[in-house]
């Protein structure tokens, strides 16, 4: 039975285990990631990340040498990126002396990321494009009804700006939201309900489309400054209050940049797990 | 700042951070206690282990060279006793090379237990004694009521049996359940409902009081087996499947005995949390 090396990390309360694998020889299966994911049977996360070389990915036609963060959701299921495991990922590379410097290039199965270590245990990564979308939608939840913006963040968004009379705190966000038209989200969408403190400056909690409330969403905080900016003309930077901390979005050119928290908080290691 | 090793264990789903301070040298204030146990900030566990030698505990009047199970929930406070957790603990005094041998009488807040490690991954506890009360008490859920035998097992528990008309794995246990008449348990109660598959035999699932449906409660599976001998006869042993697996339990003399898996999947190291 082998032995593997692991570090648990989380940014604004997403959590994952992480695994350095290098030469990209730990193919786990889907089976293996659910019992490491696995907060009771196992060691437990939102998902699993992978460091290897891009090299050993296949069909990967860039720079065989970049790290490239292997994501997989807790479920086993290949996700293409996240933007708070991102965070995290960069703070490993760095914390590990995996890279030198504080600046690195992750490829990703969305691309080549762009991530800053401040070394104050604050990550800056580069989500890429965002916009919204011309279309008009509703959201319901709880029997309330309010104007949505969808927001394309490589995932779709959509964003309630919640008026004076209601109240964040006691939202049901938990609970199934539905929308109008529902052609408009035909896979689902992630949906951020914003009160607005003032230009610059929001809370939010969020919807994750096939999860339910979650303590932050990386591309959900984009989506609410791309959102906000429309709705109050403020341009940025948003420091976005999430329920599992605080972070910040600016637009540099056409792209995002997401500042915020990242921690190596465990390192340990577990039997390889002996399940399909 | 320091660096705390651990090791993570479960015994049927019941999770638990384990610390070795044989010394007695480690005081953890509740709120790093609460970080330890956090799923996302900190390891994650529902509750805290802590090994170390009786003599270390005040006000303990026995022998000081035993091993003390110094348990604590995850919310900081202390706990007298978990079944599940004896277990646990057994198994990690084995693994470590504590104990020599296969028994070890652990000391608890509620008095010395005998454990058994078999080596195959099973682990017997001795839990002490448990008597049904002769009082009559009902108990509602999801708008169904149905007499319940209140069971004793220095902590209360109150057994439904369900009917034919009734389906366990669809039931809302994680709903408050309410209980006639009130003062029967004054201080809350946790709460078994119980198919019975055949004498000797029981699938159930319980509601932890204070804390919701859980995987599995050691006192609960003794508590329903002291329940099923008074419905059928049968005298034991009862095997009881829970939602995080199956456990034995036997009465030998007064005492009742819980044999079940125990696993430790983790041995990892943190920085000392900084909080209060």
């Amino acid at each position: 039975m082998r032995t593997i090396q692991f570090s648990k990390g989380q940014g604004t309360g997403n959590d994952f285990v992480i695994i350095l694998d290098r030469p990209g020889m730990l193919n786990l299966s889907a089976g293996q990631v659910q019992w490491l994911c696995d907060r009771r049977f196992g060691v437990g996360g939102d998902g699993l990340m992978r460091a290897t070389r891009a090299g050993a990915i296949e069909d990967w036609t860039g720079d065989p040498d970049q790290w490239f963060m292997d994501y997989r959701n807790a479920d086993g299921s290949i996700a293409e990126m996240c933007g708070n495991g991102l965070r995290v990922f960069g703070e490993y590379l760095s914390e590990q002396g995996l890279i030198t410097g504080h600046e690195v290039d992750v490829a990703t199965r969305a691309g080549v990321k762009h991530v800053v270590v401040h070394g104050n245990g604050m990550v800056t990564a580069d989500v890429g494009t965002a916009a919204a979308r011309p279309d008009q939608v509703s959201v319901t939840l709880d029997g309330r009804r309010w104007p949505a913006t969808p927001v394309d963040v490589g995932n779709p968004h959509a964003v309630v700006l919640l008026g004076p009379e209601d109240d964040l705190d006691s939202l049901p966000v938990d609970s199934q939201p539905g929308w109008e038209p529902e052609e408009a989200f035909s896979h689902g969408v992630n949906i951020e309900f914003v009160d607005l403190v003032e230009p610059g400056h929001v809370r939010m909690r969020v919807h994750e489309r096939g999860v339910g409330e979650t303590l932050s969403c990386g591309t959900g905080t984009v989506a609410v400054a791309v959102a906000m900016t429309g709705h109050t003309g403020h341009q940025g930077p948003w420091t976005v209050d999430v329920p599992g901390g605080r972070v910040t979005v600016e637009k540099a050119a056409d792209h995002y940049r997401l500042t915020g928290p990242a921690v190596i908080q465990v390192r340990g290691q577990v039997n390889e797990p002996d399940v399909g």
